[in-house]
């Protein structure tokens, strides 16, 4: 198991090559890496390779600021495009919220108990509701009332902010607002949001009303990208529980609260393990 | 658990009224039945009452025959509709099927096992590959072509011969064919369909490929009663399983069938055991 | 749904009589009662009846103060032994941890998110550890180290410490001490306990560590009554996760944890709800 | 994907080295053979390393029945040890079955609808009930009955019979019968069993009985590899499904039946694809 020592972390993917594991796992072996994980998957159909390779830099002979271009020359040949994170970086993220509070405690609760290595300098909303939630675990609470004639404007300071604050993840933890196209364009694939249905089956508004009226058996949780189409995004993690005719709209929306947490946890975790490559509009989440 | 003894069971609902279920269960004692079963579910929104009531027939003071009459005196004054049903009756099924065999065997199966108490007349297809199968289950086997100019025609001698067999349910088992307007209203609610996604999601051809371009995390399949509209009948049951970015479409095909087969019986058995009201387009399936 | 109105919560048990249903009921309609739940469940094999009633209290004829006599005397002519609860009732909850704070920071989240109305007035630990979380969370917060020597006397002050406090509930949120037997029968069915397995699998210390030794495909965890039994006591509910050979130790502690803090929280929410009896080493858990 | 084209399989393990994976996938290609399946697992704690791979052989330069030896020379000083096969092989599998005939029919329907790629030669029992279902699917049965003191002999018998068919592996079909000593000694890893549990919880007879009493939550079905000690060989798959405290014994029996038929096959499945390797009293699934 990866333990207290750093490691860094490679994902790549690119058109499949005969060589290309070994090449990269060699050149890894040969600065002096020890190897901690190594997962691939090939997408046979269409000939693409998909690879996250862990190792411990402790007895790298390459500088840790010289690793992403000694990298590029040994996959660049081959045609991949990757991405280099280190372990011991912790990742900021900003929480987008609204008036539910129960994805909000969730995550707070996983950073304060060290479960997440990570930081939240800020959390945003387009409403107060929960700026007492942030007060109690002392983070920075900033409100963004935002109308159809302000919201450009204010999801341009909300840029301006997350970048001075150098975020690098948005997870909208039940934030009830559909992001403008600039904000997706700014984080693209480092937004994440939690849809409180099993997509595609119904995105948009009240999906828990919409699943009691066509009498599903199973309701669910989706965790994904955001993009332009709304609720259509790559999907990170789903899960779902079993309801059934006694299940009123009431409990469905107290049950899937768990199931909202949860997944969108995972998903969380899931990027911040650098464990998630999007391609084609799906995701390759590695195990 | 109802024993070797015959019970009669009573499937009904309606608007909930204060002494309906005391009413109800009075009557069925003071005519000397021994209630093993007693369920009720109240959608307390639309205030409508649903009920089913088994009680075994060896202590009855009423003639099987007369049963219905003495309930009908109980139920009418408080509005309620209801079937009841004899679990000694052997309930007689039509399977119809295309050229995919995993759910005809599985039923075949629980059928020649006695694991459940039906008859199979006749299987019907339209498609001759699974004339075999039929033939080692020693069942006839009818074959009706489909185009779209003989399907009216044939599908009234369908019909015909389902009547004539004293079929009381069909079971599409990966039947490849939309049914037509007149054979879904001779048995209204007694045609149960496999569709092999989690219904909404994915209706109509080729689910497993539209789950897989659309990168799902979990696939599933939904057993329903037919209506006209395609895949939109009231639900029955539905089960799911987790796949990944790894899992092609042929993998997805492969374990989907498995789930397929534990639905359909699933649906098949409920409905069997009068377990399953339909009203206002959705199910209650009692526990 | 049980709305804003305040209703009264009948729990009751005992052999089966042809008419207790109907007595109960009309008891409730004399009352002036409207019932809003009736859920029952007959153990046939034992000829045991197990029944929750609630209904509003808004239109009742009898006094909240007299209910209990009136109950009784409806119900112990049948045999049955009964509790009563009311919905606008606050349950105190005394919450014991350790180290760990996954379950604690769940709870504390339900609560001050007004999921759950229930008010936790202490929490009680053997460490000091989570100290500053209950601070965090505005809650007393009392230190009892514990030590073979000090453990009767240490458990009698904790007894007379819930008492003075009005506790009616004690949760162990993955509390790593085994209780005495004094404490277990001051709270007889009110201590609620989290174990970290799929119960009876790898009962008592270490189960993720039992239960990748055996290599299991699936790990889960076990919400029960505590007994003097160690892990042996009524279970409320349970659930699972699936593993995998690749799913080393402290990856089936990290997601054991979700896993813990839901089924913890559904099993309070059950009891809470007024929704478990507890017969013969056995819950009845109404849905 | 694997395609109608022949492959061969490789499934290796031993202590990790540095350079084992790039040899081995080196050596495949320098033989023209084509990858289309390359899995491996590292136990870091234990420095183990488990590999599968499948590569294509209509290009391989090596003749097939020289390629064990190639592989031995590539391997061996790595201190892997492995086992070869080969796609188009057709494996031989003995059924061994008792009275419930619902693994059976499930087992050989899958044969039949050309599901499975495998060769059923012959069904042993210790019972004559199953006969029928053998005859049936037009299989020969062989019925051994078993005595204390005839065991050793039967068993005998039964090893012979299986050598003489070419039977490659035995799949306990809810057979109600420990076997000896000698036959797991000349089958091992080739036998497996369901046993109606999640195990470890509820070994031995009457499993269901036993949950009952217990009032779990949740059942299961375990399929294993048979060892000596009953019940404890290395699992291959489990599942579980929901049960209650309205579930009766005979309920879980029934419910039991498709789990048992399921997470059996997928652990047929799993061992046919050469997805399985034993080391330790574990298996790697490959997946």
């Amino acid at each position: 198991v990866p333990a207290a020592t750093s490691t860094a972390i490679l994902l790549a993917h690119g058109p499949l090559r005969e060589r290309v594991s070994a090449e990269l796992t060699g050149s890894v072996y040969r600065n002096g890496g020890v190897i901690v994980a190594h997962d691939h998957y090939v997408d046979h159909e269409r000939g693409h390779y998909f690879t996250r390779l862990e190792w411990r830099l402790d007895g790298s002979r390459t500088a840790r600021t010289d690793l992403e271009g000694a990298l590029a020359e040994t996959l660049h040949p081959f045609g991949l495009s990757f991405a280099l994170y280190f372990s011991d970086d912790v990742p900021k993220i900003a929480l987008f919220v609204s008036n539910l509070s129960h994805c909000l405690y969730d995550i707070l609760g996983r950073w304060r108990s060290r479960e997440w290595r990570i930081d939240v300098p800020v959390i945003v909303s387009n409403k107060t509701a929960l700026a007492d939630v942030a007060r109690q675990f002392d983070v920075e609470f900033r409100h963004f009332p935002i109308t159809p004639e302000s919201k450009i404007e204010q999801e341009r300071k909300q840029i301006a902010l997350l970048r001075e604050r150098g975020v690098e993840l948005i997870v909208l933890a039940r934030y009830m607002q559909v992001l403008g196209p600039e904000i997706i364009a700014a984080f693209p694939n480092r937004i994440v949001n939690i849809h409180h249905a099993f997509l595609p089956a119904f995105p948009g508004a009240k999906p828990y009303h919409a699943a009691y009226r066509r009498g599903v058996k199973i309701i669910g949780a989706t965790s994904h990208y955001v993009t332009e189409d709304l609720d259509a995004g790559p999907i990170i993690e789903q899960d779902v529980i079993r309801v059934g005719h006694a299940t009123p709209v009431a409990e469905m929306i107290r049950v899937g609260r768990d199931l909202e947490k949860v997944v969108l946890a995972r998903a969380i975790w899931a990027h911040l393990q650098r464990k998630v490559i999007v391609d084609e509009g799906r995701t390759v989440v590695f195990g």
